[in-house]
């Protein structure tokens, strides 16, 4: 298979968008993805997306898109996997150019979820997790969030308060991206102080929704010079995994073994460990979420996720800097464009891009996205043009 | 890149499945199709379905199948292209296969439209359709192709009952399919009678919703031989494009440009041409699109697919059969699910186990899924084992 590298990045700020579609959302990504990378056109548009059937009555997402890009009659699909949808696209972009289907490919994750027509966001999220056995039973996707984190305090003895640092560090991130949706610092004690949202999960162990698209263009690495003038990011590893989508399915709940098995595929397939990371943009859609992920991806032993938070290794100059541009938590939350703003911003830290929040000298960065309650694991290591 | 083969066939029967979930449904196809197949495990599972999230509240659906099934952790993602979905699926898990990704791939298509809880069936279909310019101001899916069907009428001289070669012909095969869901023949006095439903089209022009799944399961042509004993029916060709959403931002509402690229590209492809062709499952979602399709896939010339079935050239002794098991009219069309019953039906005639359906020394056989009013079109050929 041939190696595939991205040579275009665009992206949206994350906000309540009401005056913008999901056709204009993204729109401005995909075209500033195609102006970043000097082409032309493309073989195919993949949109990663999860709600745009419920929200806004819109499926049959990515002919309209590639339509209202000016790329009328490509291939488009759209393809959903919940809050993974973006990086699920990702893989598949990545797949048909690396196997030799497709040799330019745009990936696009975009989400429209304030402002929407026929239900709430609330039940939206809440068919990221089994209808049938956890929703019906008036299960939200926060609630079940919550039982984790009880589960995860009770199992492990910590304290509400230890989760703190990672929505500090993911707003203190936030403050120079200018696409974040949440730009103010937050302190320890305003976490403790925040509302209950359902406890023990408060506001600001909680990602915030928003609209938002984010796009990127692949095409062979072999071919990455003739675009891009030298900043093309190869994608060195791209893995996906699944596991029970019911919480209680799972044997082991406080156990992302999805986040697992997708991360050591990557490092197998990348040749290099958590060690070797320079970042690493995790799913922080709850502060438990965050926790989980560093312990299934192998950067922190079982149960000792929340204190490479606490301990400040997390931050951007401690041993494995998350959230560098706000995360989840402060960038923003459009479900199924998460995937990819997390690619594009380990993209813009390999092309040294990333202003006030750039890690020095960063080399390899991985991304993970995670669907519901991390039933969808799907992990990408970019590495830098050399 | 590789061929691909198809190695195991399933499906449900198409029915108002009142007792059974997306996940039961999808697991009987997706288990029949590994029991055909005679494989252990696989990479991977790539799920069509348009509809899951409005009319059931579950999204994340492929993650649910593949636990469902007994291959929890694999890789599973949903596609979505609208009605297209089935197709669309198969094309990713076509590209998979030959790119070297993956080696064993099932691909299912399901959809459950009755007995659903958020929301009507219409409500769900004209997503489909552009929902800024079209569905909102009160189009339905139905009334779109009524908008066509008159269109047709209009610019070609047809008469309504010049239709009714399409219907007559679905419901004469179907008989014999025990997984339709209309299994008794019509008369063209019966199609004429029929109760109007967006004039002019009435309950005998429109393919009937329903509830079912279908899956297949690919391999690479070189080791297919390891199982299905020799059965294995190879992809040919697999293609894809599109169109604008809405029918009023397209030149020729008329003129079917995705299908047609598709299908050129499919032959393209496969180096072969209509001619070649020893049936054709197309989407007769309504009369007027079999007829459309017909033209766009270069079988009849513009304005004159309606003639090919009225004189009889697409019955299974005709010169193109069409609709061999019935087709969307007759064998019922859940949406996602339709792309890979195609697939499953035309596998089944280059089998040579179609039964009472059967094309003598059928050993091409094509099938395109179309989504929306023709803003999706894919394209696959398929070729008998050697």
């Amino acid at each position: 298979m041939r190696n595939v590298s991205i040579i275009g990045i665009g992206q949206t700020k994350v906000a309540e968008h009401w005056d913008r579609s999901l056709r204009h959302l993204a729109g401005d990504a995909v075209l500033a993805a195609i102006q970043d990378a000097g082409i032309e056109t493309a073989d195919a548009l993949y949109v990663g997306n999860m709600l745009s059937g419920l929200l806004t009555g819109q499926e049959h997402l990515a002919a309209l898109i590639a339509d209202f890009v000016g790329l009328r009659g490509i291939e488009a699909v759209k393809i959903e996997a919940a809050c993974g949808s973006g990086a699920a696209a990702l893989r598949l972009g990545y797949a048909s150019v690396a196997g030799g289907l497709h040799d330019v490919v745009i990936v696009c994750g975009v989400e429209k979820m304030t402002d929407t027509v026929n239900a709430e966001t609330t039940t939206g999220l809440a068919m990221a997790a089994d209808a049938d056995y956890e929703s019906i039973h008036g299960l939200t996707f926060v609630s079940i969030n919550a039982l984790l984190m009880r589960r995860y305090m009770h199992e492990y003895g910590v304290e509400h308060e230890d989760f703190s640092g990672f929505p500090v560090n993911a707003h203190r991130n936030a403050v120079h991206n200018a696409n974040a949706m949440f730009r103010r610092p937050i302190t320890a004690e305003q976490f403790a102080r925040a509302r209950m949202i359902a406890d023990p999960i408060n506001l600001l162990d909680s990602s915030g929704i928003g609209d938002g698209a984010a796009a990127v263009v692949l095409c062979p690495t072999s071919r990455a010079r003739e675009y891009g003038d030298g900043r093309a990011v190869r994608i060195k590893a791209s893995s996906m995994a699944t596991d029970a989508v019911a919480v209680h399915d799972r044997p082991d709940p406080l156990w992302l073994s999805a986040a697992e098995a997708s991360a050591v595929k990557a490092y197998k397939q990348a040749g290099v460990g958590p060690r070797d990371m320079d970042l690493f943009e995790l799913h922080d859609a709850f502060t438990v979420m965050a926790a989980l992920s560093l312990e299934a991806a192998g950067f922190a032993e079982r149960g000792k996720g929340v204190w490479l938070a606490q301990n400040g290794e997390i931050a951007p100059e401690g041993r494995i800097p998350v959230s560098t541009a706000g995360g989840l938590k402060a960038r923003g939350h459009p479900v199924g464009a998460t995937g990819i703003y997390q690619i594009v911003e380990v993209a813009q830290q390999l092309r040294g891009e990333a202003g006030e929040n750039q890690i020095p000298n960063a080399r390899l960065g991985m991304a993970q996205n995670i669907g519901g309650s991390g039933a969808t694991a799907v992990t990408h290591i970019l590495e830098a043009a050399v």
